[in-house]
């Protein structure tokens, strides 16, 4: 039998499930696992400033390309990526976090080693990532490959995180593996044959029923990847269509069966309105948590909704268990008319208008900046005024949006950006980050340079934590920090510094900031014009100014 | 009765245990406590760029003041602490990390709310965090206060970290308090009587027998502020003493009997030597860690050892278990001799001269730099070259050294500057840090500018992860990063910003980089000039120029 190093076979793993970058820093129990990244010219090394910012920037590529992974190294790398693998965990992205730890013999011996708690229990940093993955192991030489492949599996499967815990001494310990390996069981299980054929009976009967049924997607869609198959559902059903913010993105807004974003209270007056008028109600992979849903004012009558879930297909408060929307949707596709229903609703509900002014207020800037992106673009908001006010903007068609509506870890847009632009170098990355936010995870604009990305950073400056302000204390000490000197980020981290242009570093096109409409246009051409360099734009916005869905959620998270 | 609010109650006991300060950020499920420490006029909010760099600054502070504080929110601020909090209780340090949850109200319906993981669990982040602390609760309103005691006093007794989760509508909730609530009961407990009297008697002819008996003094003895029973006991019996790696700045170094670092293999020779010339070892506050020994090349007879421990008295192997150093040391240096015993050991053993040469190597640049310090320094030396550096270096009187020789976390330094320098404002802070590691934490530096505080930093610049080349892979690019202008960080982090002045941020000195002896000691001269200004020092140094120690402690760590 051919025989294979317990790390290569865990790298050929991450591969098999479209990894080509592995997110991390170096430590010195995992480095020679670095070494067998660095030597694999199908795997490319992330590089990233800190752990969190890797975790983050991991995440990011999987909401790109399916999944993720990132290397730490024992206790004191791990534990800051913490927050970041939990994130993805809440927000169902199967990130594989992987941790070098002390040899086995250390280890069998209690030793009293760096990096650990002093009291030779090498077992408790896998512990506490034990809640927050959905399969988790520390490696031992027996039965290492089936670990390995038992962690990968369960975390595509369930799209949630795994952890896999890999003594040093295990890294290049070389193991024998069967002539023709089967490849890593990511297949779905099928759905159960009589309750599907039940459920659908009682979804094509509700349809048929229905005078004015809509589709509301979210963010489970674009996590288990059925977009193609929901944009079939909408197309030959014919039914207007909503998303929810998670799911933004999962609908090509171009459809004319488009109609806007819903969620709850804060959605748009005319298009609230007029999706409280349906008697049918089809969501898809919807998600209820209070960001999502207006701080829980969805309200949407139960009774005449059907839910399509990963794990069940519900129908006016019955579950059809197991039935899940990404084997039941094309049966239910195929089991509508062959002509889609047409519905006279109007022109689509857009947000007010564009107010005269020459300061770069939120209602001026997510007008115009799309004005200026390209098409296909990955769109990292961040947590805050960029987040909400995504969910009406009208983006550049196929665009992707990388937020954080359920975990909300300021800072996460930085490294998911980094990690989604190096999933996909053919797509343009947009970032839109506070002052606030980027002063947490700041560094990562390094890692963007190291790899030679060309991203559009904004950096939206209102001199605060302005969502915080919003919620309490607006007069606050405490939401207010050191002002930085945002615009010269690129330069200060090494953007054009001769040292690093040998490596392939991005080449830095505007830097500067902009406090008028004018500049802000000006600007937006030249960055347009240069779309083989990284640009970085500082965008000075009145201080208590905000998005107008970001007010309306805040008005509603009063007492909870 | 009196009432108070558990929020201010919990403040109150903080500032029983010396607490001035109050790291963290702010978070939608803390910010009414954040109200009771601005609107305190005892505390000061720590306003740190990051969680994690809280967690450091709390450590920081612990080391100076003997206890810190933080505080985080709910799931993503805490996550992204752990790391440093863990940090703590690893290297004994009482921090307290208080979280703002979810309203009681919430918690109790399950509700799907941002910063959770989505399944209503709202006690899995401080089921986490049970594992890293000695204490921990999560409050309720029945008994929170009895609970906030509980976990202060275990963490002060037992020098760990305690955790308290707090939800947000505890914060102001009153509760009554008798009029004269009695103090935390921070008091160490007695050692048992009978247990003490005949572990003296042994020490006491033990000592008495020796003819050439040392004393070594490790890191316990700092953590436990004993640092004046030890000099007594040094003084009164004359024997010659020496430091552990976590023992520096436990002991006068000016003090004729104090007589070098001992750590196995990496100390200087002669005085290695010397110290394996013992017949009878006194150590006090011992902590056996791979970096603390030489990686375990301590070997000293343990048949002729006497450790001193805070849980137990150990003579040649047998336990005396609960005799606690600080309230025997006290006992065993009153039933010395009157006079102290004297010793001819000859010069104290110094590190090799400087070598001729215009580069600042690591060898010149030790030797020199305490010519420029003041007294009563702070050196916060991070983990990797600084901190085995500063093992044979000749400090400043009266200096306290901050590491992680045991957890060992790369950036801890930058963070834990900032804590020590808010700790105690008349003491100068001497930060020495690499560049590898500054990348860490990096943005921590704008909290120095926010605060006026006034260190020297110095950015050691070897042009990547020095520590991680000399252990594994050296030419491998994973253990490279992009270069940063790293000279420019004051003035990009808002140094000397009008908007920021007003604010009392710290004026800015010296910031450039030296590569030449000339260059480093003109600047330095500016440096010492004003003392009331803030400086960064970028030194350039050789790619793979090492301290002497730390080349040795890679060469015996391998095949760890």
């Amino acid at each position: 039998m051919p025989s294979i190093t317990v790390g290569q076979y865990l790298l050929n793993r991450l591969k098999e499930i479209n990894i080509d970058v592995v997110f991390g820093v170096p430590g010195d129990f995992n480095m020679p696992l670095l070494d067998l990244i660095e030597d694999d010219k199908n795997l490319l090394w992330g590089n990233n400033a800190n752990e969190l910012n890797a975790a983050y920037a991991a995440d990011g590529y999987a909401r790109i390309r399916g999944a993720g992974a990132l290397v730490t190294t024992f206790g004191v790398g791990e534990l800051s990526a913490l927050n970041g693998v939990a994130g993805s965990y809440s927000e169902m992205l199967p990130v594989i976090h992987i941790v070098g730890t002390p040899s086995t013999k250390s280890q069998a011996a209690g030793a009293m080693l760096h990096h650990s708690l002093g009291d030779g229990n090498f077992d408790v940093f896998y512990q506490m990532s034990t809640k927050i993955t959905a399969a988790a192991t520390h490696l031992k030489k027996q039965g290492a490959l089936a670990e390995i492949d038992r962690v990968i599996s369960k975390a595509v499967l369930s799209k949630r995180t795994g952890y896999i815990g890999i003594p040093i001494d295990l890294i290049k310990y070389e193991v024998e593996v069967p002539d023709h390996l089967p490849p890593l069981l990511v297949d779905l299980p099928k759905n159960p044959v009589q309750t599907q054929e039940i459920a659908l009976k009682v979804v094509t009967d509700a349809i048929a029923k229905a005078s004015h049924p809509i589709i509301i997607v979210d963010g489970c869609v674009l996590r288990h990847g059925c977009q193609k198959q929901v944009e079939e559902f909408i197309e030959r059903s014919g039914f207007p269509t909503y998303v929810a913010p998670m799911g933004k993105g999962a609908v090509d807004e171009s459809n004319p069966n488009y109609r806007g974003c819903y969620s709850g209270n804060i959605t748009l007056e005319s298009v609230n309105e007029e999706a409280r008028k349906a008697d049918l109600i089809i969501e898809i992979g919807s998600i209820k948590s209070d960001f999502n849903t207006g701080n829980f004012t969805y309200s949407l009558d139960r009774s005449k909704t059907i839910t399509l879930h990963s794990f069940a297909t519900i129908v006016f408060c019955a579950e059809y268990q197991k039935v899940s929307m990404m084997e039941f949707i094309p049966l239910l596709t195929a089991s509508l008319p062959k002509e889609p229903r047409h519905f006279e609703l109007g022109p689509r509900g857009k947000p007010e208008p564009v107010k005269e002014g020459t300061e770069i207020t939120h209602n001026y800037f997510w007008h115009k900046v799309p004005e200026y992106m390209q098409e296909n673009a990955i769109i990292c908001a961040e947590t805050g005024t960029a987040e909400f006010a995504c969910l009406n903007m009208d983006g550049p068609k196929g665009s992707t949006y990388i937020t954080q509506f359920l975990w909300g870890s300021i800072g996460f847009s930085v490294g998911a950006a980094v990690g989604a632009a190096l999933a996909n170098r053919s797509r343009k990355v947009y970032l839109f980050v506070g002052d606030g936010s980027f002063q947490l995870t700041a560094q990562e604009l390094s890692v963007f340079l190291r790899h030679g990305l060309t991203p559009v950073i904004f950096l939206l400056n209102n001199d605060g934590y302005l969502i915080e302000k919003l919620i309490h204390g607006p007069d606050r000490s405490y939401n207010n920090f050191q002002m930085w000197k945002y615009h010269k980020a690129l330069d200060f981290f090494g953007g054009d510094l001769e040292k690093n242009l040998a490596n392939g570093s991005s080449k830095v096109g505007f830097q500067d900031k902009v406090s008028t409409r004018v500049e802000f246009e000006e600007a937006m051409k030249t960055i347009q014009g240069q779309p083989d360099k990284i640009h970085f734009i500082e965008v000075i916005m009145p201080q208590f100014d905000a998005p107008r869905e970001l007010e309306l959620l805040v008005a509603l998270s009063e007492n909870r």
